[in-house]
């Protein structure tokens, strides 16, 4: 027996939002710590990690752990159903084939239940290990959104670089370049406003715009959004969901050399060889992954350093454990 | 001579764009009670009633019956030049084959006059007789058009069953299962928030959402909306018109009783059958239905129980007398 | 160098969403009064004339006159980048091949510069002399926006006639016919309300409705629009623009005698023969328009009194000297 309440319905309703275009099937866990997904986008190059911790539900009750295969553009219809100031309650029963999402009004005048058949989803839980990371970037959710989205009327590719005064998005396309500054500032009248940078060495990645633009539609989930860089590792954006948990988008940084260097336009003095890096995010040793869940190694053309694997091989390198 | 001077022109504004879509051509009837329009759908499978008393208009002179066969297309794009607070005044000479409606600014500095050629619609006036119903829901309109929107994205049947207790909306679909119930509640806030049922025995029936979202474009009308339902009649979907008339949609319910099974899920211990009952709209004497004008038996390819007509036949049975 | 620093981006942003759709291309021309282009719109029918003065700018360095060849959309999508309240500074360097806009934002946390390629443009400056014009009309911006749309859904000419009483737009299509008279009125709460009427004699002309709703797009720039009619010439439709300029339009007038007739359905007893008129734009004798640069002499299949050219010859009479 399953059964979540959150009063704050829209809290889901915006998760779904933030989730739908990128990944189409997924397997929502439940256990006692929480309500959970873990997905690789439909073209396999990002990943969406998703936690709602039971202790922000307002009723929380998982009997034992499940996962539950469900196409989250159906699954957001449903939720589309529901009132922003609804209640919404999840319910399953044990060994049931299907999931009901309950919608109460605030004055319980209308009452909706939405029943959905679950799916069978052949997927592995991809652990994904606590990482150093060189730079952190917090900044107004809206903002960062703003820039993802004015760069890519001018080019494909965004090169972030982080330094101690601040973070800048660049990019270049058929019309010209781009540059956005964000400097560090800490002195805002609201906290939700200011933009903060905590790094060791400066950071300089390039990433598709494309996905950046996918991850920007969980801004209405949270004020602010935090990018954590590093030269080895994925880029994580993060979402804060409700002070109950996080959405996090993974995505591996662009790798062609002369593609960033055309981007700059500088010499790079601190770039150091990338191909030979090791992809960071850890394969879980109790669930195997399928060797034809591959992850593509290319996008649009141009490789990707991370997330790439020795495709039909029984060892798959991206998820490997370090 | 027709002239009738509407301060609230905006009403008239949103009667077109209320029924523009259901109704291609029809006539206007203009008596000394009022101006008024009966329509079939192009489909022929909805009806559209439309009465403005004579005394709602500011003025009101209509030296002898008139009808006039209007586009409902063009009417409504001269409608949509007039400002939302413009007083609308319709003209039409005795003998003229077309109107005028000029708008006037509430400050008389712009005076607008827009004229449209009337056009010859062979149609009959479809006598509707007073029914007895066995249920009536009075509820928000905005609800009721979210309901019926909400369950579009699930299904395209809606059935609607009526206890004492609320009314219940439910749909099926490919993706799932819909029910929406809205309780009973007269002790709220603001009037327009009420939802009041008033019933004999308990009701459950079939209607296609795709008319239930075309009549639902008449909510910016009224507050409320009034639905009349009875085993034996189609339904009545009423919208008041600015205390001075009303728009009535009618439908016929979905027949199948497989359909109807299949949605309710449950046993039907008060199902009676229902083919062989007669449809309930009456038809005037004095006017005779052409043969032509058919009221087509098939919706989507599930047959309707009312509305539906021995074909190529002298006597239409759609409108059959009592 | 040139440095043209406005705190109120907003303005040239609002400049390039009133003209990118009608000129595709154009030389910006810099000199010590001002920044201004001139350009006949790409099917060669109207004229865009913008003047943005350097008294305007907080900042204005311009060391030489230069002509700046730019593709309006790929501005337009750069300037779309800057915020409303950001202050937007244009750059280019003497001899530089590429203009750079600086956007700041009002707490300077972010900046952003962004740069285009210039173009070459085959161009002539077309010489506009002041006009003695026989009406003129001034009134609300949104108001004339409105009627333009209004009547583009029932015909595509409009007729404008001004008289001592007020100005009347007329059309007439497929659906019927529509005129909207707009009255002087110069006794209102608000000065951006009031309709002024300046006259010598009245006047009566028709325009192509497409080109008019064009204009209306730079309705944000300016509360009011003064509209400029002679039999003689040119319609000029002009929008100020922050008190630092005016974006001006013109439109030679439809010839068609018949057309207008059509449209007017009165007897035309002031009406002259307007075929052997002479255009009056003129042509700066020190700059040749090139041969292969052609008014088109049809607009929808109807020839304009104004604006034609003899095709292929070496004089082009268009914006012949008077």
């Amino acid at each position: 027996m399953l059964e979540l309440r959150l009063v704050r319905g829209d809290v889901l309703k915006k998760v779904l939002e933030a989730i739908k275009d990128l990944v189409n099937d997924a397997n929502f866990d439940c256990s006692s710590t929480g309500f959970s997904l873990q997905a690789m986008d439909s073209s396999h190059v990002a990943l969406v990690s998703l936690l709602l911790r039971s202790d922000g539900f307002e009723h929380y009750r998982c009997d034992r752990n499940i996962s539950m295969g469900m196409n989250l553009a159906n699954m957001a219809k449903m939720l589309k159903c529901a009132g922003n100031d609804d209640i919404v309650t999840l319910k399953a029963d044990d060994g049931s084939d299907s999931v009901t999402f309950m919608f109460e009004s605030p004055t319980q005048d209308k009452i909706a239940d939405f029943e959905m058949k679950l799916m069978d989803i052949d997927s592995e839980h991809l652990g994904i290990p606590e990482q150093e990371y060189q730079a952190f970037v917090r900044m107004p959710s809206t903002e960062f959104a703003r820039i993802c989205k004015d760069l890519s009327t001018i080019g494909d590719i965004v090169e972030i670089s982080v330094t101690k005064e601040g973070v800048k998005f660049s990019t270049r396309g058929d019309i010209g370049t781009a540059n956005i500054i964000c400097r560090q500032n800490t002195t805002v009248d609201k906290p939700e406003d200011a933009t903060t940078i905590e790094m060791e060495e400066p950071v300089r990645l390039n990433f598709a715009l494309r996905y950046m633009n996918s991850f920007a539609k969980a801004t209405p989930l949270s004020n602010q959004v935090t990018i954590s860089l590093s030269e080895d590792l994925p880029i994580v954006i993060e979402y804060k969901v409700a002070e109950m948990g996080y959405i996090r988008f993974y995505l591996a940084p662009k790798l062609e050399e002369e593609e960033a260097d055309a981007i700059v336009n500088k010499p790079q003095a601190d770039s150091k060889p990338k191909a030979d890096k090791k992809p960071k995010l850890e394969h879980q040793p109790e669930v195997q992954v399928k060797p034809e869940i591959l992850v593509k190694p290319e996008v649009e053309g141009l490789v990707d350093s991370k997330l790439q694997v020795e495709t039909r091989d029984e060892v798959v390198e991206v998820m490997d454990e370090e």
